[in-house]
């Protein structure tokens, strides 16, 4: 076993390709190099690579969320790490380790506040998204998981010892409103809201199905959804599990990763009842729909992790199996869909591919990536 | 009644703000000013004016779609002016008058084309969004409306007096593949497309109900649905045709003016069907819902275009009657909602709301305006 790990890291040298320009960010894109704790700037028009940054600290898990005027990106590490980069002139502007270790976070919809979900030593922590100085300190006395923003400039997140969904309420100033949802299930280990923030669904690591909190009720509660879903009878091994953020929504259904089973369900946007499954060739991971719903792109655990597969909505066939290499981490579409990018690790390189015509039509060099995030998220809500 | 219309027009002369600045422009927008063939470019996180460009001829009735880097708008004029307009430099950078009267146009989904259909005389012309040289020139031997882009490099539009529905397919190069759709109904006047590209709707001038095309079906048809919609029984006199663009989006529904009635209809966005009606204080001319679908604004017709009623979907009533003032054209949500901007033409104010508290919190002159549009909107399916 002597191997990968003795060999010393490639070099990954920052870069940028001059003085930054006057230019739009809507096309610009960020792409987490998780070996090597640097992020690479792209121009998604041109499929180009526009600067190399460092000093991320361990971006191993990271995600990202982006400032409303599509400037600045804000990169979550897994050490605790909230680093404001900005994408036109390529300088990190503001870090700070806020926690040993962390989870992801989410931006207000406002754009004014920035939150971390920690799970050492727990709760949440809000900043202020133009300096990162620390706004609030929500204290949970428990791991958070499943931080997304809401409208109202709100923030939901759950808590996975205590099992409760919090609602913290900003519109009113710093001190936050928070409403807690108690009894949400066991272990809730991660979650997701639906892209107009009204359905948020907690996956529960300490029993069957998933939490389900309809944020447009009064007063809010949880009910049981997909009994079914999750760790089931007689699981299969879970090599991964899987981001709900996965989700795909596609016309009037979504898509879900079936834990620890070879392919997706498919469950009514509705009753969130299951309505049909499609098989696959291996453990999905991320089930992601084009953003038109038309289409669904899957990848998978190891040992299937270099192959996706193409879901047509409409008839519900896996149309397509591509096989981009080892390694596909992750796959972010164009706003629009018509071209999605991949992450293939092993091949140290980015992939872009035409969702019409199913080919690749372009390819990148980048060492070791893992997340990419286009400046699009900055409008969306629930990232 | 000597009066407005002697006096000489405001001076409205060209500004900006300085040097063109190094910065994102995901928040930024134009204002068409229709009197004075002037736009202004808006920041919408400060709420300021950042420049006035003049010279886009007559755009009293004017659109205006994004390039994918959200540095470029296309202004469609009513004369047949298509004008490329640089929000970074406040620069007009193209500018064609390629018909004699044109109603609107779109962008391909690559961001490649720029479409413009044409009243006079009639037909879709189809230009390099780079350099707007002419790709294409569609004749249709009658007027054009309703044009869209839709995913795969594609673009749907109808024809006014021959009653159909063309698909111009561009996906293999500038020579378009056409799939024509006969008989759809008398004189469309209007069409939508959903967001997400699916389903394209027309409304028909000539007889009652809208036409519906699913653009996911194979062999593509157009059925009819609403057959109470659109001129009815007894019609109240219409004073303005209400934009089917301006169709809500909310949950399971939509949320539609009543065409010369006092009151919005809902309809299921599965069966499109009918589920319900919400009585208003005049004759709607948009119906627009806050992106996340909780709320929809509805501004009037003549003699009550001063106010905008405001509808909780989930209680499907109206939560508030708004002021804004004489002339409420047009309004436009940030991105995530948070947010709406009002043109109120005749007091020359741009206003800007909370739409949590309903309550005005910015204001801004501008001379006459109506069409709003972010930078958003480049990132977006059908507008």
């Amino acid at each position: 076993m002597i191997g990968a790990s003795t060999l010393p890291l490639a070099a990954t040298p920052a870069f940028t390709t001059g003085a930054p320009q006057l230019r739009g960010t809507g096309d610009l894109g960020i792409v987490i190099e998780r070996a090597t704790g640097s992020v690479l700037i792209v121009d998604t028009t041109k499929h180009e690579r526009i600067a190399r940054v460092e000093g991320f600290g361990d971006i191993s898990h990271a995600s990202a969320v982006f400032s409303r005027d599509e400037r600045f990106a804000y990169v979550f590490g897994r050490d605790g790490g909230l680093t404001k980069l900005d994408i036109l002139t390529a300088e990190v502007v503001a870090r700070k380790v806020q926690s040993g270790n962390a989870i992801g976070g989410a931006i207000s919809d406002d754009g004014t506040l920035v939150a971390v979900s920690n799970y050492e030593p727990g709760g949440v922590k809000v900043f202020d998204a133009e300096t990162l100085e620390l706004v609030a300190d929500m204290e949970t006395g428990s791991k958070t998981i499943g931080l997304v923003d809401v409208p109202g400039r709100r923030f939901v997140f759950s808590t996975w010892e205590a099992g409760e969904t919090w609602i913290a309420d900003f519109s009113k100033g710093p001190a936050p409103v928070v409403t807690k949802i108690e009894e949400i299930g066991a272990n809730p280990y991660d979650a997701l809201v639906t892209a107009d923030g009204r359905h948020y669904i907690a996956g529960l690591f300490g029993e069957d199905g998933l939490a389900h909190v309809d944020l447009w009720e009064n007063p809010l509660k949880a009910r049981k959804i997909l009994a079914g879903y999750g760790r089931g009878e007689a699981p299969l091994p879970v090599y991964k599990m899987p981001h709900l953020e996965g989700w795909a929504k596609a016309s009037e259904t979504f898509y879900l990763p079936a834990i620890g089973r070879h392919g997706v369900l498919i469950v009514d946007d509705r009753s969130f009842e299951e309505v049909g499954r499609i098989p696959l060739l291996g453990q999905p991971v991320f089930a992601m729909s084009r953003p038109d719903g038309r289409q669904v792109f899957v990848n998978f655990a190891p040992p299937d992790n270099r192959f996706v597969q193409v879901i047509d909505t409409p008839s519900r066939k896996v149309v397509a199996t591509l096989e981009p290499g080892p390694g596909v981490l992750h796959m972010e579409f164009a706003p629009r869909g018509h071209e999605v990018w991949m992450s293939v690790r092993d091949e140290n390189e980015l992939q872009v591919w035409d969702t019409a015509k199913l080919e690749k039509i372009s390819s990148l060099p980048a060492e070791k990536p893992s997340g990419i995030f286009f400046t699009v998220r900055a409008h969306k809500t629930g990232l």
